[in-house]
């Protein structure tokens, strides 16, 4: 299993993923599920995967390959982000089903869900999208300002209380890495290296970027400090009418 | 869907269930989930059920009867808990045969699963079982001190953050109430009103429930309080590299 979430702020996109691949629970390896597109220095895309390893790798290299060769319809050519969706949707819906009908006498399940995010030029908005392997997709919007793919249900209720649209960039990148972090302690498909990456809107920039391991001094930090806040919360909650409430021991009153 | 989560620790045990059935995303109702059974003073077990609610329907009518009847096995005979989950897993089994029977031609699933806690006597255990519909059945332990039935993952973060054998009763039942919450703000299908039963080891009393609906202003208290405090534990976090760390004006160290 994998899971991916990516967050669209006023201030920009933030994208994390997982790195856990499994062809059964006695085969577990890692693979990126963050593929980086700079086409251009005004075109800055994103795409994390969920699904079939071999279905996602097709779409990849099939993007790639379309962009070298210059082909009609490209990254590079798309003049519009829903465009580019629409491109990739096609794309995926292409490899999917020539993946499909590979694999049908055996009973595996070649569809893939990806989230793709990015902007093109300073004069359009920075937006998400998710796009499913039938080709066809939705987009982030103010109400849902989170897309997630993959073993999503761990990680949503943290996402649920602190995303919207005014949360910061450094908010929400902390926020995805509690979603994540939950996910993985709580699901065994799901697991590190945790990759990060924090796109500030018109900056078509790749330099916010980390990728985490296990061990990382940083993960352990949060993960500790989001231990103890959670804690101190819950004893700082109201009791319930049958806990007895805090012993008043006014003197005064004694005496009297 | 439903979502049901039982905690057992040193001072007793915690029931949580939500009220929402539904056949169909048009067909929406309420019924309690939780089912309580005190056939004598030295005996108080509780039932949580998630699934098919007429096989739920029949096994409670099922027990009470056998009660009532004095059959030979009923709660009040068993004389250890393990014989009591094991006497009602058999009725699972039998009901769920009989509802699975009666409604294959139409594909209706009949399974349910059952959460079964209690106490007899002070000399025995309290104790928390998990009852499949083929009726075999799990305990909860000390490595894993709360079992989940229904709609659980969402909830699942954070029982498992704050959960253990020596946790209080009273932020047992606080973490049960967020992690019920988590899942109804998440899930259309898990809903309110939402019931607690706290158990004290030893009492074999009844007398700390509540029966929490949407607008009651300790369910209002509780979330206000759990969103203001999860949102200050964000701020709290440590920032990523790239951004700006604490601006520190010594004027002290201006004026060298």
């Amino acid at each position: 299993m994998t899971y991916c979430v990516a967050v669209k702020v006023d201030e920009g996109l933030v994208f994390c993923s997982d790195s856990r691949t499994n062809a059964g629970p006695d085969m577990l390896s890692s693979y990126s599920k963050m593929h980086r597109f700079n086409p251009d220095p005004e075109r800055f895309f994103v795409l994390l995967s969920a699904g079939n390893l071999s279905t996602t790798q097709a779409i990849i290299s099939h993007l790639e390959k379309d962009l070298d060769q210059q082909s009609e319809e490209n990254l590079a050519t798309c003049s519009r982000l829903t465009e580019v969706a629409a491109y990739i949707g096609r794309i995926t819906r292409e490899e999917t089903d020539r993946v499909q009908k590979a694999t049908a006498s055996i009973g595996v399940d070649a569809t893939v869900s990806l989230i793709f995010g990015g902007q093109i030029g300073t004069n359009s908005p920075h937006e998400l999208f998710l796009i499913y392997s039938a080709g066809n997709f939705i987009t982030a919007t103010e109400e849902t300002a989170f897309l997630q793919i993959g073993e999503s249900k761990y990680g949503k209720p943290i996402l649920d209380r602190i995303i919207t649209p005014h949360t910061t960039l450094g908010d929400s990148a902390r926020c995805c890495l509690v979603s994540m972090d939950s996910t993985i302690k709580s699901n065994a498909t799901v697991g590190p290296p945790i990759e990060i990456l924090v796109y500030q809107k018109n900056s078509f920039l790749n330099d916010r970027y980390v990728k985490i391991e296990a061990d990382d001094p940083y993960l352990l930090n949060i993960k500790e400090a989001w231990n103890e806040a959670v804690k101190l919360a819950f004893h700082n909650l109201p009791p319930f009418y049958w806990e007895a409430p805090p012993l008043i021991t006014d003197q005064h009153q004694h005496q009297q």
